[in-house]
Order: C-alpha cells, then structure tokens, then sequence
C-alpha cells in the first residue's frame, strides 16, 4: 500500500551532508557556483546516486540532468527536481533538497519494489541561481523553451568565460535535445527562504505561485543648497523627495494588503553630505504581487506618488525599469493535491505565494505544476545560516513522495 | 557731513577683482587655503592696501591682521572686517568682500579727511572657512579667547603640517598679543550664502544671530531580509525606518516654523541592494535654530520620533552627536542700527538670521556685535559660481560705512 511508505530521514540527511562538503565554506555553508569545478564534482555526486539506483540518466545540451525511472506505460514522466548550484556563499539547503528528495522518493519506490503507472523524473537543472551566468532559471529556462539554448551558451559569466566553454570544460556539455523529455505534471519541493511558515508554525506550504517582480530604478534631481541658509520653502531637496517615496511606497503596500510588499533597499544621495542639502538622491523600489492586476496597481499608485512627491518638491524624476516579470500562477488541481496530501499526512499546512523565483515557474506554462515549500529558520537563505530543521525536511520530502505517485498513477 | 559720504564701486571692484586673481581658478572662482602660498600673497596684497592708507598694521600671533585708524579719542576701535582665505573651490566674495569693504571705507574716510571719535580698525582673521585646519573661525575665536592660542597652532592640517609652522614659513607668526586690542564694537559686511535677499527681492539683511546647530548621526539596525519573501509585519527595515526619520525632521521643522530648519544629507544603507530589506542605515540630521530653546525642541521632537518610530519597526537605535552649538544673538542696539542705516540710505532691508558661521560670532560675547548681509545669487557659495551683483555690493559697503562712521562717533 504506497500510502503507507515512509521516507528514510538519515539518508536523506546523509546525502544532503555529503553534497554540503562538496564546496564546502566555513559555519556550513555552501560555494557551488554553476558549472566551476565544484559544481562538477557536486553533478558527478548526484549521477553516481541516480545511476545508482538504476535511473535512465541523461545529459541535455544546456546540462541538466534528467534522471528517469520508468512506469507500466510510456509516455511523459511526472517530474520533479530543482537544482544544485548556489550563491557565491550559500547554504545547504536551496535547491539541493529538491534534488536529493526526489532521489530519496526514487530510493523508497525501488526499496518497495513500486511500478508507477507513468514513468517518473527527477531533473537537476543548471544554473538556477544567475549568480555567475545571467539569467537565472536558465537550464529550466531552455528546457520549456523559455530562452534560446544558443544564447544562453554563449553567456558571458562573472569571469569572462562562457556557459557554453564551461559546460564543454566539466563535461556537462550533453548531447540530448533540451526539452526532448516532456514533463506530465512538475512538483518541486524547496525551502521557503522567508519566515512566513516558521512565523505561523506551519510545516508545509502548498505554493500557488510565483510573485510578479516590478523594480524601478528612480534619480531625483534637486539642487545642493546649504543646509543652514537655505529656508525649507527654497529647497529642492533631492534627499527629501526619496525618502519620501521611500515612505509612500510602504503605505501603499500595507494600504493594499494581501500579499502585496513593496522594498526601498538601494538609496544613495549625492554629495551625501551632513550640511549640504541633496542635489540627487538614486533609489531603487522593488515591488511584489500574486497577482497582475494588483501589481499593476502597486505600479499605477507609486507612480501617481513619485509624481506629486517630486512636484511638490521641485524635483526632476527619471526612471528605469530594472526587471519587471508578471506572476506565475499554479496548477489549482496540484496545488490542492499538495495541500490534501499534508493534511492526509498528519501536516499543517497553508497556501502561500513564492517570494522568490524557482525552476518550477518555467514549467508552470506548460504542464500542470506546484511547489511544496518547507520551512526556513528566521527566513534566512543565500547564507550559511540557511537552516531547516530535519523534521520539516522529512514531512517535505513525505508529502514530495505522496504526490509524485498520485500524479504518477493518475 | 559724514551722511552724504559715498564709497567708490570701481575701486572696492578692482580690489576684489586684484585679489581674486590670487590663486583663482576656472569660472572665476578662487583656491586659497588657509596659510597656503596663495593666502600668503593673498594677505600681502591686502597688506599693501591697509599701509598704503597709513593704517597700523599688527600681525598678532595666531596671524590676524589688524589695521587701526586712529581717532580723536585713544581707546578700543570699532572694529569691521573678515577673512580671506576659501575654501578648496571657492568663490570671490566669501570673506573678501568683508575686508575690502572695510578697506574702503577707510580709503573714504582719509580722502574725506574725516576724524572720527573713537579709532576704527579692519581685520583679516585667520582661518575662517575651516577647510585646511580645524575648527573654523579660528583666528577670531583665538582674538576673543574662545580658542586656546598653542592648541591652534598645534593644529594640523589636511596635508600634515601644523598651523603654526604654517604662519612661520608664510611669515605671519607675528608678535603681537591676540587680543592686545579689545574691539569697541563689531560690524562685519558679508554675502549671506543663502538665497532668502534674493528671493525676496532684498538688498540688506540685517543680522540678528547665527543659527545655533545640532547635528547628529543615527544608526538604525535592522535584520537583512529578502524582499519578496518577507511580509511587511515581519520585517525590522532599517531603510525604511530612516527614510521616515528623513521625513519626520522635515515635518518637524516646517510644523514649528520661524526659522527652524532640518536636513537631512547623508543616509547609506546596509547591504544596498535592490532585493534586500536593509539590516542597517546610516543618516545625519542637521537642526537649526536661531533660538537655544527651540533648538532644543527640535532636538527633542526629533528624538521622541526616531524613538517611535524604531519601535515600530522593531529597529534598534544608535545616536552619535556630531556637533553642537548654541544659537549667538547680535546686539540689538547694532542690530537697529544696521537696519535704520539702510532704510536711510533708500536700501530695502530684513531682519534674519545667519545660517552660516562667521566670524562675527566670536565677538558676540564681549562687545556690541552686529552682521550686514548682501544678496547671494541663487543662493550659491563655496563655489565658483559665487556671485553678488556690483549695485549690491555697493549696497553693503555703504551701509557698513555709515555704520562704522556712527558707532566711532558715539
């Protein structure tokens, strides 16, 4: 009886640790950036244990490992995965769980001797992080089609070399078509990297989407003026109008509510000087919604606000869009399915956007699609720190291993 | 009849054109840092000026220069005068116009064969702007006994050397006692760096006080968070809780009115980056007032705010005082003097206050003291683009000479 399977939590944990020397840093963090020498050794870990367990292992031309195990029928396999590259100084967890649960679910499923109806995948997905090569989410990327294979090898990264001679120098450079595995459905398990589960006290979080991402860049031109001589009503106060946004754009996130945030997190003012009034102030604002219409609205009131600031201020205001990505949406049967399935185990559970973007939005588009998160000790990630404790990462890989064989047995 | 004594434009001109060809730069500004060569052939030139009038010229030791006319009557001289050093960039009239006004006025005065009662005197103090040695008004504060004599000469300056081997390769260590002669009064002619005349249409400012100043310097400590993870109620936003600190200060300022000003001119974030709530920042805010009371308001309504809003925002609070300094008030009897000559002599005139330090100030505490503004065009100064126009110049210097003629006739 497949409900009754259990995952082995010390393996899980010894697999993880053994990844976690593999570029080792000091406090237990992790320095993998994609495609260096560590990243080849951490890939050649990860084959050895999916050849291991008997899995079809393919390389594609952009590098991601696809390992399959197949089912009583043909056809497109339910995937999982995620990836195995981090930040310069990262954490053990990012990424490298959703790898290694599913390669746990494989190891229960061959222990218990199960034939799934469709086949099964487990996908390890190069370059997730953009840290080295821009952009991010590449090797999904490719695989859905979302970026130009060609492109995207011919990468300059942070070193001036490129994806594609990089690929060629670890061996990683495949031969297989990207995107000639299809996937059925995807799940990807992975740490919250925010405090929102942890906060609540919740295990597991059924995650219905990816934030839409606006970031603006804005300069405010004022004029310097003597901080003692100048009266209030004759400034210009560059300075002045960008922390005013700053404010505003606060307001205008917790007036809207829901899951709408809004960031200030770059501010610089020139000459930045204690008794000169700001001639230009650079800001950055970061705004985030579920949701397209209501970003868009975030978008609308912030601009409306940066105008009358700057006008009331006397100030000149020019902006740059930095990034804009309008929001993922997942597949509501499997987001239901992941939420039933931790309630069925035991687990507490809630809906819950993704802050931050994963593997699983570039195949949101194409095939049904969730994500299971798990939580992260003080929201902490992209950082030695990061930390989920072991019994959260059991009941993520548990619900991982229920969900992949109702998909795989649909 | 002294009433109808008229300076010379053209020559109070060529002066500041002659001594502004000493160390001048592009676009007509002026480099003469203090005890430099171009202040030593800056103080020659004016020098010359004050012997060849037949003035006494003393070189006191912390290297002031004291020209005295002498009266009918021995005693303390009403005394005028300014500075000649700049700052690195500097303008023509900053200081300049001070001395080479109350040069004129004596020029009037002996083509005039006038005698007043009393001895008048012009002084070039040492060290004014601040900008090679520290503190400003430096020569000044020795003269009045605010500053310790060995202590300044101690001081070093930007490039290493002390001030005073500085007066002694300049050759302006000289032998006189500072303070040896005590000032019956003091009237000091200056541009009023700020854009107040301008805007109003004004040619006089009467001087009532400099501002006193309270600067300080808040750090703010928050937590590092990722910006689309982390809900707004989790979060303890450094930037945010300064960019409201930013606004408070200026709320403050313009909800007490009168002549209270706040800035803020200096505000860095930890770690900056557009998707990360910052984990600290860094920001100035600079109070003035001419009124130590309200000053003191300032300062607490400030606190009481940063004090509010850390706690909201759960952001811990670091203040570091970076400067203070008690408001001065001029002589009201001087005061209504400066005004009453310039509304005689046909000058729209206003009552203000300085926002800039001059040396003015020094003398504050020990005799009548009084300033007279001329307008700054757009406010500017501390740069080459200083410029305040020869009609009010003309404007200033009459006034400082119908004032001087009266307070050496009391």
């Amino acid at each position: 009886m497949t409900g009754n399977l259990r995952i082995d939590l010390d393996r899980l944990l010894a697999r993880l640790e053994a990844l976690a020397e593999v570029g080792a840093i000091a406090g237990g963090g992790v320095s993998r950036l994609a495609l260096t020498d560590a990243d080849k050794a951490g890939r050649d870990l990860v084959v050895s244990w999916m050849e291991g367990l008997g899995l079809a292992v393919t390389i594609d031309r952009i590098g991601n490992i696809l390992a399959t195990r197949a089912g009583s029928e043909d056809g497109p396999p339910v995937m999982t995965g995620s990836h195995i590259d981090t930040v310069a100084a990262g954490g053990r967890y990012d990424g490298n769980l959703g790898v290694l649960a599913g390669i746990e679910v494989m190891t229960v499923l061959n222990e218990a001797g199960i034939e799934t109806r469709w086949p099964l995948a487990v996908g390890v997905f190069t370059n997730e992080e953009g840290a080295r090569f821009q952009p991010d989410m590449m090797g999904s990327g490719v695989h859905q089609g979302a970026l130009d294979l060609d492109e995207m090898l011919a990468a300059t990264g942070i070193d001036g070399t490129t994806l594609g001679e990089n690929l060629h120098r670890i061996g990683y450079a495949g031969a297989a078509d990207c995107g000639a595995v299809r996937a059925r459905a995807f799940v990807e398990l992975h740490i919250e990297q925010g405090p929102v589960l942890e906060e609540q006290g919740v295990t597991i979080g059924a995650v219905e989407g990816v934030q839409g991402i606006s970031w603006s860049e804005l300069t405010l031109t004022g004029v310097a003026n003597h901080a003692g001589t100048t009266p209030l009503r004759l400034r210009h106060d560059a300075g002045y109008a960008a922390a005013a946004i700053a404010c505003a754009a606060r307001d205008i996130a917790r007036d809207m509510g829901g899951d709408q945030v809004a960031t200030v997190g770059a501010f610089t003012l020139v000459p930045n000087l204690v008794n000169v009034v700001a001639k230009e102030a650079v800001l950055t604002v970061d705004l985030r919604n579920t949701d397209e219409a209501r970003l868009r609205e975030a978008e609308a009131r912030l601009a409306a606000e940066v105008a009358r600031i700057a006008e009331n201020e006397g100030v000149g205001v020019a902006r740059r869009r930095l990034a804009r990505l309008e929001p993922v949406v997942f597949d509501p049967a499997t987001i239901d399915l992941v939420a039933a399935t931790a309630a069925r185990l035991g687990y507490s559970v809630r809906r819950m956007p993704s802050g931050a973007g994963h593997d699983a939005q570039m195949f949101a588009p194409n095939c049904p699609t969730a994500m299971i998160f798990v939580p992260s000790k003080d929201g902490i990630s992209h950082n030695a720190a990061e930390y989920t404790a072991p019994e959260d990462l059991r009941a993520g890989a548990e619900v991982l291993l229920q969900v992949l064989l109702a998909k795989a047995n649909e």
